[in-house]
């Protein structure tokens, strides 16, 4: 296979790519842009309609199309921002993003998915859209960080989660920041008023399932049909578990690897199943 | 959050749930679940129409429809099969497939998904529905495993797949057999004649990515549109990459953890970034 090396550049300015999963008319997108224009000039690619539960899902199958809704310039403080919407999922939101890097010739310096309405704790971090995008980021050699608040309302308090998503942005870039290549961040932020948040610890892949997951109905011409609903089956025991340190009322943050094979397992494989 | 236990009895005949992301009417499923009913009762629940690159998405906004296909008693030397479509996800089948199981009071022993046509190996087990499927069978608590064939070919000669596959599976069935819970295994098959694969190694997710992913057309109305194409890119300098495993005339094997967390990274985060 022919090797293809991708060419960085430093960019005079941080250039940042924002998504997300809840489609570009969000209020958490809106939130997470403003926030990053703090730090540099900003390009929303996100999807046009809702995208939620598509985890790392691509769309191989069907044509995609992308549309260029507006573009601000720096103003005062904030850096530039041009969005743009994309009919695709959240993967391909960040792979057209990042073909239209490729194409200026940059990198982009940061991909930021979210802010989601809804947790992607324990393990809604399997199936969510906004983390399959950071995990598209990291496969691009990109650092990518997923932000969630802890509820489904369309119109939060953002007033917490902005105030500690900037302390954390603050040392992202400072000296001290950066987090380990192939990795993204979760970052997942309790539902309350700031001065009820506790904090921020860093957290696993708390663990658990969804069951009882379907309603059985019947449509006007007799025949079944089914909702996906579920119950969350709480699985974890320790108070490290991500679900745990949110609902404890702490900021989440844990760092998910995109290789998820289990070099422990590799070695125990090879030795008792006798294989090389 | 109220805890809730599932409890798994002894079954006197293994039971075995078959899925993939090519659809029911795949050649690949046929071959896996004709294999697997050497091992015990085998339950088909797969999509209706095919779904590959659909990773571990679910179903939120939209009603699905199950439909059994048929059933076959038990005959010879092989158990019985049913057979049922869904028009969900891949992971929406491994759903309904588990709720049917639950419904019974019986957990499965295993779930099989594929044979996919085409490698789930390196970056493509990011994407790939039919390892969704097993990360959702092994959320559930069941032990999953992921096969898939290096060719997109309809019709590709299983023979050796089928050989090899046996092997793995008796080896899995034996005393020595398992692999670590909250671990699938990933099995990619080269598409070679039977006596040309060299044999089976443990290999961990190879690294690479694709990119140019985009093809831009013009619709007869004069607006632009993209198909996903792309180049893959690889990365990996090391010989036990799934995908150079494959490429080398090997099968390849890698257990992936659904708890994706980076252990090691979230000391360090805790320590450098001064958390909690």
């Amino acid at each position: 296979m022919r090797k293809i090396t991708i060419f960085a550049v430093m960019n005079q300015i941080r250039e940042i790519i924002v998504t997300n999963d809840d489609s570009y008319a969000a209020e958490g997108i809106l939130v997470a842009a403003q926030l990053m224009r703090e730090y540099g000039n900003v390009t929303i690619v996100a999807p046009k309609e809702p995208q939620s539960g598509k985890s790392a899902s691509i769309s191989l199958d069907m044509t995609m199309r992308l549309t260029k809704v507006s573009e601000e310039e720096a103003e005062g403080d904030l850096h530039s921002l041009a969005v743009y919407t994309f009919t695709g999922t959240p993967v391909d939101c960040v792979k057209m993003a990042m073909n239209m890097f490729l194409e200026r010739g940059i990198m982009p310096d940061l991909l930021v998915s979210g802010i989601n309405h809804g947790s992607n704790a324990s393990v809604a971090s399997v199936y969510s859209g906004t983390l399959g995008a950071t995990a598209e980021g990291t496969i691009y050699g990109v650092p990518s960080i997923g932000l969630s608040i802890n509820t489904h309302s369309m119109n939060p308090d953002f007033s917490g989660l902005v105030y500690y998503a900037r302390k954390i942005m603050d040392m992202y870039f400072s000296d001290k920041g950066g987090f380990r290549e192939g990795d993204y961040l979760n970052i997942n932020f309790p539902d309350i008023p700031m001065e009820k948040i506790k904090g921020i610890k860093v957290a696993h892949q708390g663990k658990g399932q969804w069951v009882r997951e379907f309603e059985k109905r019947v449509d006007p011409k007799g025949r079944d049909y089914y909702w996906m609903i579920g119950t969350f089956n709480d699985l974890d025991e320790d108070s490290r578990g991500d679900h745990h340190v949110v609902d404890d009322g702490y900021i989440s943050i844990v760092p998910h690897r995109v290789d998820s094979t289990d070099y422990e397992e590799m070695e125990r494989l090879k030795s008792v199943w006798k294989l090389e």
